[in-house]
């Protein structure tokens, strides 16, 4: 067995936009496992954007990364050695081990997953957490009606994906607004969206409206930005927006210049009657079963598609990440650790 | 029979706040009713809030008056001629005729109301439109639980007052904002507030949270404005926003200045997973018989008490527009007409 741990920590708390220089790959001895616990060697690391959230100071619904913290994030990984019942060599597990080569737990936070008929990284992608948050936010939240109007940003993402095409299956309109012209093609050749709007077209706002002709009834916002600001003026009367991210603002330092549009969003909720809700997945932690079901079926249906984009190598790691946040990634970002 | 009709009409369309300019008092026949019409006189002319959205030009829910339109309004009347089978001379209604001594209408808009027991402007107040957006927007947006804490402005008011005494019925914490010691010690003394907090003080936002050691779970948005700025880092994980108003922005005339609040807004709705809702009444009009069946019954216990601000003559009603819109209200208002 190996004896060193690669590690991935945060060398410096980013401001703004994360450096290079606020990551640092650091080796450790791989940690032995105690009475009740279980070494899980990691093979699949997932980058998501709600990581940068974690790496601020500011109060969020997690406990911030102090300096010198192994970075978190959801991993595929093989039990190694077990002093857990539960668990033994070779099982390959979902955990939470963070950007390291080695992790070890108490085993309440890993889940045996069968990888029999299913690529492992799946589970860390659209039947893990990308997945059922698309799923349960759009579901209990946004609650697409047939022929309603549903609009998500970041459209080829591990997230976005997964609710434009839950969107057709419930019978609405799916417009993924994404950037670029090959993210847009592969929306509507390959995830089957209704429209496709490119965010760096300078008419973007009037590339939505075209896209919208019925205005729109569900927005999930997993952007903020720009996209928002086109988006508002297209909300309809009674539309519900789940929100999930705004990875649009996660390097922001400070409130952007006025004028201060709130006061008009107030009024626009008001007049036009509009539900907005924060959540994150864990919110609807009783819908796993439904959300495995259901996925499960859709993914064999061939009904929900996807794209992964593997990066080799936990050193790689922190320049994937901050591509991510720049939306360089094209489908669902994962490290393939080993 | 009266042959002449005093009407308040819209002379001219606001900018900012309103002026008694844009206010004129004008006569007019006395329409007769045709078949199937019913003409009423006005008693009683409700005075509230949303009427300053109807004098904006600003798409909203409901038609924009325009210059020499009579004023919309709740009122209740007496039937004083009827070509209608379904009302008779004497017949007391509640209906929409607005700011006059008489209207007509084809009785569609009517309701006969039962004032045996009930004063009749009650049905403009407590037990109409201002106690069921009350009831409605609170059990079915901020469903309060036993132990939480509810926070309402003008709490005073027609709607804020029922708010925090159906918050207590539901074992919640009522805190109520109000403008100046007298409405505050009205809310502590005559509605059983918790707390009470005085707008007008310059340390009102540290008031607040000294009212709600235990963060607050729903906020009864009905005014905006510095309230709003003070609730928000109050603001619990899951807290609930029903939004009917926001009377402080109801002058504005353009956005205010930066920086923008809004990111900022969507952050913390984000992290702490608030659901923030618009309605109006009429979004909830199943509940009616819901609503009167238990306000009727909390009415004859005395768990719901209330205050009537009484102005006489319609002419009157421009100057206690204005300065409702500036909070002199003290309790629901109310234009005797006749």
């Amino acid at each position: 067995m190996m004896t060193v741990n690669r590690q991935v920590i945060m060398a410096s708390r980013p401001v703004g936009e994360p450096k290079p220089s606020d990551f640092a790959v650091v080796e450790k001895p791989v940690p032995q496992p105690g009475p009740g616990q279980v070494l899980v060697k990691t093979l699949w690391l997932s980058l998501d954007p709600y990581m940068r959230g974690r790496m601020s100071a500011a109060k969020s619904y997690a406990r911030s990364l102090e300096p010198g913290d192994v970075i978190v994030g959801g991993t595929v990984g093989e039990v190694v050695a077990s002093q857990n019942g539960s668990f033994r060599p070779g099982d390959i597990v979902l955990g939470y081990a963070g950007w390291q080569a080695y992790g070890l737990s108490d085993g309440s936070d890993l889940r045996k997953i069968d990888v029999s008929s299913i690529p492992m990284q799946r589970y860390l992608g659209v039947l893990g957490m990308p997945g059922m948050t698309a799923y349960t936010g759009l579901l209990n939240i946004g609650q697409p009606k047939a022929g309603e109007t549903v609009v998500v940003a970041a459209a080829t993402g591990a997230v976005g994906a997964v609710v434009g095409q839950i969107a057709k299956i419930r019978g609405a309109r799916a417009v993924g607004i994404a950037g670029g012209a090959e993210k847009c093609r592969f929306l509507l050749e390959e995830l089957g969206f209704d429209a496709a709007v490119d965010h760096r077209d300078p008419d973007m706002p009037a590339r939505l409206k075209e896209a919208c002709p019925n205005g729109i009834d569900v927005y999930f916002e997993n952007v903020g930005g720009a996209v928002w600001n086109a988006v508002f003026p297209l909300l309809n009367d009674f539309s519900r927006i789940p929100l999930c991210g705004l990875i649009a603002h996660y390097n922001d330092t400070e409130a952007p210049p006025g004028p201060d549009r709130l006061p008009g969003f107030m009024r626009q909720a008001l007049t036009k009657r509009i539900t907005l809700r924060g959540f994150i997945v864990s919110d609807f932690s009783a819908d796993a079963p439904a959300f495995e079901r259901d996925m499960s079926q859709w993914l064999r249906e061939g009904r929900i598609r996807y794209r992964e984009d593997i990066v080799e190598g936990l050193e790689n790691a922190p320049e994937a990440f901050i591509g991510l946040l720049r939306g360089r990634n094209f489908g669902k970002l994962l490290v393939k650790v080993a």
